[in-house]
C-alpha cells in the first residue's frame, strides 16, 4: 500500500471512529486537549471488551493447578487496583523521578518543542559560496520535512546553490535519528516549521511525570506525581499480597488501569496519547526460572494478539538488541503492530515484555540503584556517601517452602496498551468491499470485522417489514438474547440492505432477520458480517446458535 | 451499639480488610498516603463485582424496548469513557473553578488545617476571673475535642476556674457546626489539637480541584485539573453522542471511571478519600417529564442497594430541603447508609440523586451560569460587562423528531461511589457468630455475608482428605465450575473446620466437599455459609446447582 492510501484509509478510519461514536476528542466543543481521547458508545463497548478479552485470558480463566501449554510449571494470577497518586517517594526509588524523561529540542523561530528523536535528518555534504568563492564542501544535517524535494531545496537555501547545481548535493543515508547527532552540529539544523538554520536548542531533560500538590499547603513537599505505569503499585504491594492471599510464587499479579505520561508531541490518533491505559501483568519468580518465565510469557503474549484477528504477517515480535537493554534486563521483547498511520516496514509497539531481574524490588527495599561496572547492582550514593534515595527498608525477599531459600523474585513484565490494542484492532477491523445496495447497484461497503469477542454488539434483530407481527416476533428473539447476557440490537428502521451496512460498519457479526417464514415456520435468517452467507434456524434455536458461534 | 463498639466493629473490618487482601493503605511501605487506597487481590475482585453489577443491571442489561416497573416510558442507556484531564475551560463553565471549594480554617498553634464544617463544638457560658474578681458571664465557644470531660476541662482553664466550680458552666446546646458561628467569636474558640484559644483562623475557600501541567512549557496557560467528578464528560459529550449513536430522548448516558478530590481532611477508612471510583449516569429527557424522571431514579437507585444486601433498615433516602438545593434543581436526594464509623443516627452519603435542570448543557452552551432573582438563569458577566467565562458557544439543543421540538434538554444525575458501595458492602457483610471447632469448641466465627453476586469467590472446592483419588476428583469438580466461568478456589489444605472458616471470611458462599462417598455413591455437600446447612447434590450437578443459586 502506498503511503498516500495508508494515510488516506487513517483519514477513513479516524473517520469512522467519530461518525460512529467509537472515538471523540476529548473535550471537542472547546476544541479539543492535545493527546487526550474519549471514547463513545461503541468505543466505550469495544474498549471493555479488550480489557475482559485481557482480564478473562490472563486471570479469571487461569488454572492454578495445572501448567499451560509451554509454561515450566503452574503458577497463579491475581489482580490488584492500586492509586494513580501514590507517595512520591515511590518514584525516587524506581528511578522515575531522575531517568523518565524524553530529550526535547525547542525551535526558537517557530516556538515549537519536539522530541529529540522524533526530529529526524538527513546528513548531507555540500559545497556553500563563501565570499571568495566557493568553498570546501562541509557536512549539514537537514531535518526531514515532507519529500525529498523540500528539503532538497532547503539544503540549497543552506549552501547558496541554485537549483540546477543540486547535484553538488550529496545525500549519505535516508533517516538519521537526531539522537545520534552530536550537539555541536545541531547550529546548522533546519527545523520543521523553521526557514532557516540554527533554530534548534541543545536536547534538554524533560521529566514525563505530570505534577500535582496533596493538600492544602502547597509546598513542595507536597509535590506528588501521576503514575506514569501501573507496574509500580504492583510492586509496592508485592508483601501485603503475599502475605494476605494464600499465594505461592510463581505469581503474576496484575493491574488494568490509567496512566498518564507528559508526552512533549503527543501523535498518531490514540496511539500516543497523555492519558492511556494499561494492563500490566508483574510476573514474579525464581531467579533460576526467570529466563523460561520470560521465553514463556513473550510467546503467549504474542499469540493473544493473533487469537483475537491480529495476522501475523502484521505482528513482530522484536528482541532488543544487547546494547538496547536497560543494566539489569536479560531480555526485553516488543510486540509490534504495522499501524497505517506508520511508514510502510515501519511497526508501532502494543505491548513490551522485560525481563527485569530483581531490579523493582530490590530498588523498593534498598533505594535507587545503579549497575556497577560488574554489571551488579548498588545503591546509587549522593555526594555526601548517603543512599541517593532511600527505598522503604522493608523486607521484599519472598521465602520458598520448598527449597527452604529466601531470594528476591524476579520479574518479567508483560506491559499492554490498552488504547494501542482497541486501536490496532479498529484499524485491522476496517475493510472496504463492494456489495449490491437495495437495488442491486453494486456500492462500496465499509465493515469492520472484530472479531466476534472483541465486537461492541454481538447481533441484531430486524423484523424484514413493520407488519404482520414480525415486530412483536422480532422483540421475542432480541429479549432472549439479551437475557442469555448478549450485547444485541433491535432496528427496523429503513430498508433491510441499508439495516445491514449500518450493523457492517459497526462490526456486529451476525444480522437475524424475521420475516414471513418466521411466523409461517417458524424459522430466522442468520447472515455473516464477512461471508455474506445467510442461513436459516429455527427461531427457538437462534439464541444457542449465536452462543455457539461467540465460542 | 455503643459507640465503643462501633468504633471496635470499625477497626475489625478495617483490620479483615488488610489482613485477607481487600484493602491496603496505599503505598504502604513508604508510610502510606494520607486519603488514598490501593485494592489487594479480593477487593479487587470485589470492587469489580460492585462495577459489574451496576453496568449489567444500568446499562447492559437495560431493554429499552420496554419500560421497567415505574418508569414513564421505554428509554436507552449508553456508556461512555471520558478522560480524568480535560480541556480546563470546561471547569470554568461548569462553575468548578470558582466553585468548588470547601472552608478551610488553619490551626496556628498545631499547625493543622480542618475542613471548617469538620470542627464541631459546643457554646458555653460561664464566668471568668477578671482581676477585679468575677466578672459578667460570657458565651465561649469550644470544639468537641474526645468526650465532655475534657473539654470541660479546657473550658475551665479558659474561664480561669478550678474544677470544683464546674456547675458554673453552663453547657447551651451539644453539638454545633461551626459554619454557624459568627467570624468574630473565632478568637475563642479552642482548636482539637491546641491548648489555647484563637488559634484558628477566619475560613477561607479552598478549591479541592488537583492542578497539573500539561506540555512542557509549564506556563500558566497550560494549568489543567482532574477531574473532580465524571459527569462532565458527559455533558460535553452530549452532542457527539446523540450524533452518532442513532439513539433517542430519554436517553442515560453513564460512565464508571475515577475522580479526585484534594479533600483537606480525609477519613473514614476510604469513605473520604482523594482518589475515589464513581459510577454515574447522566439521564437526559424533556423537561416536561424530568420530575417524573427524577423519582423514577430516585426510587430505582435505592433499591438496587436493597437487591445487593443492604437492610432498609441502615439505608435512608434523604430528600434535601427547598434551602440546601441548588438554585436551579427541583430535588436532590442523597441514598446514605448508616456506616459503623459514624455515630448512631448518622449516615453516610453512598449515591446523590439531582435534578439539574438544563444548568449543565446550558452552561456548556453559553458560559458561566448564575441565578437571577426570578430564579432563571443567565451568564455571569465580568466587571467589563463580558461573559464572566465562555461556554463553547456550541449548539446543545435536541430536536425531538415526534413533537417537532427543540428544547435543551433536563438532567436527572444518579451518581454512586463505587468505593464508597464498596465499603457498606463491606460493612453490613461483617457478621461474627459462634461455631463449634473440629473439636467441637464454640468459637468465634466471623463471616463476610456478602450477596453472592458480589462475593470474590463464588465456591470453594475441598477434598476431605488428600488421598484416595479424593484430590483428583476435587479438582475436576473445580475445573468445570472454572469453565461455566465462575470465580471458585481451590484447598486441600489442613482441617476442614479451619478450610470453612477461611473461606466464611472472605465471603465465599458455598463450600463443596468431595470425600469417600464421592468416588463412592457420587455425590458431593454443598455447604451454605449463611445457614451452615449441608446438602448432598450428584457430583455431575454441583456447577448448575451453583449457578441455580446464582441466579
Amino acid at each position: 500500500m502506498s503511503q498516500t492510501d495508508r494515510s488516506e484509509l487513517m483519514d477513513k478510519i479516524a473517520s469512522l471512529c467519530k461518525r460512529r461514536g467509537f472515538i471523540f476528542q476529548d473535550s471537542e466543543i472547546y476544541g479539543g486537549q492535545n493527546g487526550f481521547w474519549d471514547y463513545g458508545p461503541l468505543g466505550t463497548e469495544l474498549k471493555r471488551n479488550v480489557r475482559e478479552a485481557w482480564w478473562q485470558d490472563m486471570i479469571a480463566r487461569h488454572d492454578p493447578l495445572d501448567a499451560p501449554e509451554g509454561a515450566p510449571h503452574a503458577f497463579q494470577m491475581v489482580g490488584v487496583e492500586t492509586t494513580i497518586i501514590m507517595n512520591p517517594q515511590v518514584w525516587k526509588a524506581s528511578g522515575h523521578f531522575d531517568l523518565f524523561v524524553d530529550k526535547m529540542v525547542d525551535c526558537k523561530a517557530a516556538k515549537k518543542r519536539y522530541r529529540h528523536d522524533h526530529v529526524y535528518g538527513r546528513w548531507i555534504t555540500g559545497k556553500r559560496k563563501s565570499k571568495e568563492g566557493e568553498s570546501d564542501p562541509i557536512r549539514v544535517f537537514v531535518t526531514a520535512v515532507g519529500d525529498k524535494p523540500e528539503i532538497e531545496a532547503q539544503a540549497l537555501a543552506f549552501f547558496g546553490l541554485k537549483k540546477k547545481y543540486a547535484d553538488r548535493l550529496e545525500w549519505e543515508s535516508d533517516v538519521i535519528n537526531l539522537t545520534e547527532i552530536p550537539v555541536e552540529d545541531y547550529g546548522i539544523v533546519v527545523a520543521p516549521e523553521a526557514t532557516e538554520t540554527g533554530t534548534l536548542t541543545a536536547p534538554r531533560d524533560f521529566n514525563l511525570m505530570f505534577k500535582t500538590i496533596i493538600g492544602a499547603l502547597g509546598t513542595v513537599e507536597d509535590t506528588a506525581y501521576l503514575r506514569p505505569e501501573t507496574a509500580q503499585g504492583i510492586f509496592v504491594n508485592f508483601k501485603n499480597v503475599v502475605d494476605s492471599s494464600r499465594v505461592k510464587l510463581p505469581l503474576g499479579i496484575c493491574q488494568v488501569g490509567k496512566s498518564f505520561r507528559n508526552e512533549i508531541t503527543p501523535r498518531h490518533f490514540t496511539f500516543r496519547s497523555r492519558e492511556f491505559e494499561q494492563m500490566e501483568i508483574e510476573f514474579f519468580c525464581s531467579p533460576d526460572e526467570s529466563q523460561e518465565w520470560y521465553t514463556y510469557w513473550r510467546n503467549r503474549r504474542y499469540s493473544w494478539y493473533i487469537e483475537l484477528g491480529i495476522p501475523e504477517e502484521k505482528l513482530i515480535l522484536r528482541e532488543h538488541h544487547k546494547d538496547e537493554l536497560a543494566h539489569y534486563s536479560v531480555g526485553t521483547a516488543d510486540i509490534e503492530y504495522a499501524f497505517p498511520f506508520l511508514i510502510e516496514g515501519e511497526y508501532g509497539e502494543l505491548e513490551g515484555v522485560a525481563h527485569r531481574g530483581d531490579f523493582d524490588l530490590r530498588s523498593h527495599m534498598e533505594g535507587k540503584l545503579k549497575a556497577t561496572d560488574e554489571g551488579t547492582l548498588e545503591v546509587e550514593l549522593n555526594e555526601h556517601g548517603q543512599p541517593k534515595y532511600r527505598g522503604s527498608g522493608k523486607d521484599l525477599t519472598y521465602f520458598d517452602d520448598q527449597t527452604r531459600e529466601r531470594f528476591i523474585p524476579h520479574v518479567v513484565e508483560p506491559s499492554a496498551g490498552a488504547d494501542r490494542a482497541t486501536l490496532a484492532f479498529i484499524c485491522e477491523a476496517y475493510h472496504e468491499d463492494k456489495q449490491p445496495d437495495d437495488k442491486g447497484n453494486m456500492q462500496t461497503r465499509v465493515v469492520m470485522k472484530f472479531h466476534p469477542r472483541l465486537a461492541p454488539i454481538k447481533a441484531a434483530v430486524f423484523p424484514l417489514v413493520k407488519k404482520d407481527g414480525q415486530p412483536e416476533k422480532a422483540k421475542e428473539v432480541f429479549r432472549s438474547l439479551k437475557s442469555a447476557g448478549l450485547n444485541v440490537t433491535y432496528d427496523e428502521q429503513g430498508a433491510i440492505g441499508r439495516r445491514y451496512r449500518r450493523q457492517d460498519e459497526i462490526g456486529t457479526p451476525w444480522c437475524i432477520t424475521i420475516d414471513g417464514d418466521t411466523l409461517e415456520q417458524g424459522t430466522v435468517t442468520i447472515r455473516d458480517r464477512d461471508s455474506l452467507e445467510q442461513v436459516l434456524v429455527k427461531v427457538e434455536d437462534v439464541t444457542d446458535e449465536i452462543l455457539r458461534r461467540l465460542r
